[in-house]
Order: structure tokens, then sequence, then C-alpha cells
């Protein structure tokens, strides 16, 4: 497999140059919390991507962007096709006050392993693709993972180009304000086998002491939004027993997601947001409005931790006289990885003598889109005390050269080196 | 004690001019919600103020202002000085989408009072003042009831002229702006009495089915902004018993304020506002800050119910794994009324043939600032449904005539009529 017409020899990754490069992309939209924000289509989202271009280009990779601003660097296998390619993706847009491994280090790393590539002189039997999808965060534009959503055909590109950001801003109409509408029609590299690195965004590697995290799935995720709709009245004149107090309404409802997750083991329950109006320190709220992220690994018990939700919100409008509406934001299922190269992951890491343990993903990753429609597995590194969405996001540079490296080594497996 | 030098009859309230100003006032302002908004100080509150001090011209009354804003309109007694003054007062600011009624119906009630001596062509034994004092509700600067509190010396005038609203624009600042920062020192005209006629703002005369609330006092008043720190992290991988969720634990203090209201009896908590950060679906809270409101009628069950939401937060802050802090905004006493006068009040409502029951005010009110310097009560009407701080407040034409027919009762009461 071996090919092309100088030196040849095994691609190796260089770490060294995959760690200056995260470290340059991590000072893109830094701020003063020591956090860096590039929102999805943003103007440093843009920075951050002329970034990433520049090193493909620098690499030799041929550059293509879709209409929904999904980055592709392509390295051309043997055929000269892009048919039955290997992908490696994530994402470079970030939360607010991001840390710098989330997305950047698999966008950075797919991007060192096709540079090994190119570096080694070897022509791979089939292309290799390094890819950057739109928006994964989805905290400008909702849903997240919304690149690869379209990539896959899971939601028609014109209705991805509608939604709207919290100023009105079209998905479009950013896309079109940094130049990022690319010429190509989403789906039009639909690889056959999709890898993501990433770090783990979770506690459990760094608790167990392990290097390698082997992805079986991703847990399934249910956003929804809640308003409470009670009654106005003075503070300090109501008598307890008749308030139709909207935020107590709502405090119960926390206090019930914990209850429901400590109980149903797996299912994890967020309230992340809430606003209550009036909002005056002398006035019973009338209203309060909260999202609600509901996860498990297991479609059923998200769906029971659905319904259990709903009778409680049923349960709680009755006794508190109060309106109870619920609006789905967000549903995924759950999704199993592919085992032949789950199991790949787990070989890999062994052959490289690091520790692993294999674990569902928490978080959503573009993966899961993916997985719609190619064999796709996942590699974790440890998040250091499980920190991520956060400044303090940490992994050891030890950490991250050792992923990179299962990274590449299956890639090695899977093309038959 | 009948004088004058032309015809002279016994002072009759014209309630159909009252009820004619009250609604008016109620029209400044006005929004599209059914309600009307004039915080303190601010334009809106400008053009009440310049249609009340109107009628105070036009009833004949000397006006006079402080150098905080309040508000007077003085009819002279028959030594044409100002001691010994009998005030009728309350205020004409109002929180964002108000009533009609909340302290606009004691002020312009304490106009009619006034009028109905003039043009009875009475000269009172003593002076009789109406006063509309600045900033009472609280919402553009805190502490709310600020220009009666500035009025009695419970607050150097230095002080309150530099305290700032959210956009940083001070009272002093604000008087200017609107020219109201009138030519006397506050304080410069000290009542020997003081009543106070007000809506309820609350459900007991309604019902009850009583037709007027004698006031025995104020209950007491404790505010409190609570901030929770815990830490951020991602919702889909923080595993529930290794989170420090800032906002579950601020549920946690609403549902145990819930419980001390009703175990304590009397205690009243409300929390109004609240907000977390980062406010991400899909981030644990970092920080929640909302504000606690306690009363209680009982001094020594409100430092009770201090103690035990203190407990509370180090019991949580320690169980959680989060910081809290507090940060005491307001705190007021419970105040007794007069003795004698609020007699006055409950026998004039029998001799007028009025149901009366006595009861103690939850809301906070100018009277129990003036209490500190002067015998005080207050009447109050009833409030449909305990409804107030919204536009739906309401209280009966039949109800307004007769809060102002029993005030006037008391006053000629108190002159010795």
């Amino acid at each position: 497999m071996i090919s092309g017409e100088n030196s040849v020899s095994r691609p190796v990754v260089r770490s060294d140059v995959l760690l200056g490069q995260i470290d340059s992309l991590a000072s893109v939209g830094l701020d003063s919390s020591g956090g860096r924000t590039r929102l999805a289509l943003s103007e440093s989202d843009k920075a951050g991507r002329d970034m990433v271009v520049r090193w493909m280009e620098e690499a030799g990779l041929e550059v293509r962007m879709d209409r929904i601003g999904n980055l592709f660097g392509i390295l051309r296998g043997a055929d000269g096709g892009l048919g039955n390619a290997l992908m490696i993706g994530s994402h470079i847009d970030t939360v607010i006050h991001a840390g710098p491994y989330d997305g950047c280090y698999g966008v950075l790393s797919g991007l060192a392993v096709l540079r090994a590539f190119r570096e080694a002189g070897v022509v791979p039997p089939r292309p290799l693709v390094v890819a950057a999808f739109t928006n994964e965060e989805g905290v400008r534009f909702q849903p997240d993972m919304l690149g690869s959503l379209v990539a896959v055909g899971g939601m028609p590109l014109g209705e991805a180009l509608d939604i709207t950001d919290g100023k009105g801003c079209t998905v479009g109409e950013a896309l079109a304000a940094i130049g990022c509408s690319g010429g190509e029609e989403p789906g039009f590299l639909l690889p056959s086998g999709y890898l993501e690195l990433h770090v783990e965004q979770g506690p459990r590697l760094d608790a167990e002491k392990k290097r390698i995290g082997v992805v079986e799935g991703v847990q399934g995720i249910s956003w929804w939004r809640i308003t409470i709709e009670g009654k106005a009245n003075h503070a300090g004149t109501t008598p307890t027993k008749l308030r139709h107090d909207a935020g107590y309404a709502a405090a119960l409802v926390s206090v019930f997601l914990r209850g429901l997750s400590l109980s149903a083991g797996t299912t994890l329950a967020t309230v992340g947001t809430i606003d209550f109006e009036p909002g005056a320190v002398n006035v019973i709220p009338s209203k309060a409005v909260f999202t609600v992220d509901l996860r498990d690994p297991d479609g059923e018990k998200l769906t029971e931790a659905e319904k259990r939700l709903a009778a409680f919100l049923e349960k709680t409008a009755f006794e508190e006289g109060v309106g109870i509406s619920s609006e789905h934001l967000v549903r995924f299922e759950p999704v199993v990885f592919d085992r032949e190269l789950v199991q790949a992951v787990e070989e890999t890491a062994a052959s490289k003598g690091l520790s692993s343990m294999r674990l569902v993903s928490g978080a959503g990753h573009d993966a899961q889109m993916m997985a719609r429609v190619c064999r796709t597995a996942m590699i974790f590194v440890p998040s250091a005390g499980g920190i991520s969405h956060s400044p303090e996001e940490h992994t050891s540079g030890e950490d991250l050269a050792a992923g990179v490296e299962v990274l590449l080594g299956v890639v090695l497996r899977v093309l038959g080196f």
C-alpha cells in the first residue's frame, strides 16, 4: 500500500505541530475570562476557519466548503475520486468562554493524520478527508450539530438556512456575512467511514486513570423549554396558600428532576436557563421559563424520563394552580457506533500500551450524525476533573499526543496498512 | 370650630371628583398592557406630579416641595403656621404595569378632604397637609419608601441623592432632570398626626366581605440578595453526584422557603427574581443570583425566619459543595400604629354603618416611616381578589367612596369637630 514516486515511509504524526496549532487556534477569540468565544458563523469563527484553511492548504490538501459552511480538507486516494472516503472530523465553533480542545482537537488531529500521510509521501488507498462541521455547539443556532445533520440529509438545507439566532439573523445571512456559503451541496462528500477524536468532557477517564476512551455510542438527548404561568401578586400581602407562584413551581420541577436522575441511575437532567416575569423582589412571579436537558444512553429510559417529567408537570399545574406548557426543542435518539470500528479503537490502544475503557458519550457529537450514513466510531482522551465548556477545560499534552497516535493507528488499520 | 367670613357648612367630599381624578392620573403612563408605568422620577412620574400640582393649586392649596422631591399641598390652619399639622399622604409613583389605585388613591383622597374644607369655607384649627412622597415603590431606586424615610430623618439627604438606578443615574440627577429638586429641606414639615388611605393589596377584606380595613400596623420586611457559586460543567457528561449545580441549590432554597412559610404561619417568603450563569441549555449553572422577600408582623418571628434561612443556606452550601453569600438589601422592623388613632378609624367606620376588620399591612407604606415621628394610622379598602401591582388591580367606586368618607370622618374627629 505504500506508494509514491519519492522517498516513502510509514506516516508519523508530529504531535508538536498539532499542539502548536491547537494553541494558535485557541488564541482566536480569547477574552479576559481566559476562555475563547467563537460562536458559529461569527467573525471570530471566521478567523478560526481562515487559520484552519491555511493549514489545510499548507498540508497540500484540497479545500472544499458546502452550502451550510462545512469545511473539508481532502487528500485524494489512489483512484483520484471521492468515493469510499474515510473522514476524520469534528468542529471548531465554541461555546461562550470555551476551553481550547472541545472540537478543535478533533479537527486538528485529523489534519495531523492527513499531513502525516503527505509528509510520508504515502498515497492512501481511499480518499482521506478532514472535516470541520458548522455549528456543532448549538449556542447561537439550534439545533446543535447542525452542519453534520444537514450533511447527512437529516434536515433540508433550506430549513437550516432559515434558522434564526437570538437577534433574528438567519444561518443563511450569517454564512453570507462571513463568506462561508460554499459551492458544494451538503452531502456531496459522504464517506464510508468516520472517526472523531475528542476530549471526554466528563470525569470518567480521569477518575479511572485510563488514557483512552473507547466510545461505544452517544446517549440520547431531549431538550425542553417549559413555561409556567402563575399569577403576579404582592409578596407582602398574598397568603402562601393563595399563591400561584410560577417561580416556586419551577423550583419544584428542578428538585423533582434531581430525584429523577438519582433514581433512574443513568438519566441526567439539567435546568441550565431560567427567567422570571415580572422579575421584582416584591412581586410573586407570574411567569417562569426554563430549559430542561435530559440525557440517557438508553432510548427507552430517556422516553421514560420524558414521561415522568410530563406527569410531574401535570401534577404541579394542578396542585399549584398554574398553567404549564412545554416545547420540545431537540430530540436525538441514542446512537450505537460500529462494533468493528469500536473494536479497532480498543485494539489499537492496547497495541500501543495505552490503558482504555469503554464508555458512552454524554455529550452530543457530529459523529452521531455521521453514524446515520457510515461506519463510525469515536476516541476520547481524558478531561482533567471532567471540566468542559469552561476556560478550565484541560487535557495534558501527553494525553493529546496519545489520542492522535491511536487515531492514526486506527486509520492505518482501517486502510489495511 | 366652623369659621370663615362667607357661608360655612360641614366639609363634604365630592367622590365623583375624586374618582375622576383617579381616572385621569391613571391615564398618565398608560401602556398597551392596560397598566401604567410611572417609575419614580421618570418623565411619566413628572407628568403625574404636574397633574397633581395643578389640582392642588385649583383647590387653593399652597404647594411646597422638598429636596428629595416630596410634594405637599398645604391648607393653613387658624394660627397660620405649619406646626401641629395633620398630614394625609401616600405616593403617585408606580411599579411597572401598575393598577390605578396603589398610592394615587391615598394622595387624591387627601386632596379631596382638603378640598372639602376649602369648598365648605372651613378653616381648620390645625394645618391640613396632603403629601405625595417620592419613590415609595422602590422599583427604580432602592430602598422603597425613600421620600418618607428621608423626610423623617431615617436616611441623610446626601446619601439618598447618591443612590443609583440600574443605569447608573442617581436620585439627585433624576430629581434635577425633571425639575423636582424642591426648595425645602426634608423634614421642614413634620406633622403631629398622619393618616394614609390605601387599597389593601391583599385578599382579606374581599374574602371576608368587609368594607373597611382598620390597619393596626405594618409587618416587618427583610430583603436579601443571595448568590450561589457552583461549578459550570457539561450537562451531558457530569454525573449527578459530582455536580455543584448553583441552579439546583437555588431551587432547594425556594422549596425550603415555602415550607418555612407554611410552618411559621404568619411568615411570607417570596423569590421574585433569579438569574443563572452562564445560562445555556447544556451547561450546569455556575452561578445563581436571586432575591428573597421575607415578611412577618412579629419582629421576633421575622428574625427567626432569617435565622432559619441562614442555617439552610449553610447546610445547602455544605451538601451541594457550593459557595453561598447573602447581602441584606432592606430591613424594616414591624410597625405598630397609634392605638387611639386606630380606634378612631374603627369607630368612624362603625358610625357610618360600614363593616370593618382589623388587620396588619403586608405591604410597606409611607405610613410606617411617618409612624417614627407622629401618631399614625392607615385605612384600607378592599382589593378585588387581592390582586395588586398588576393592571388587574381593582376596587369598586363604591368602596373607594366609602374609604374617603371614613378618612374625612377620622380627620373631623381628630380635629374635634
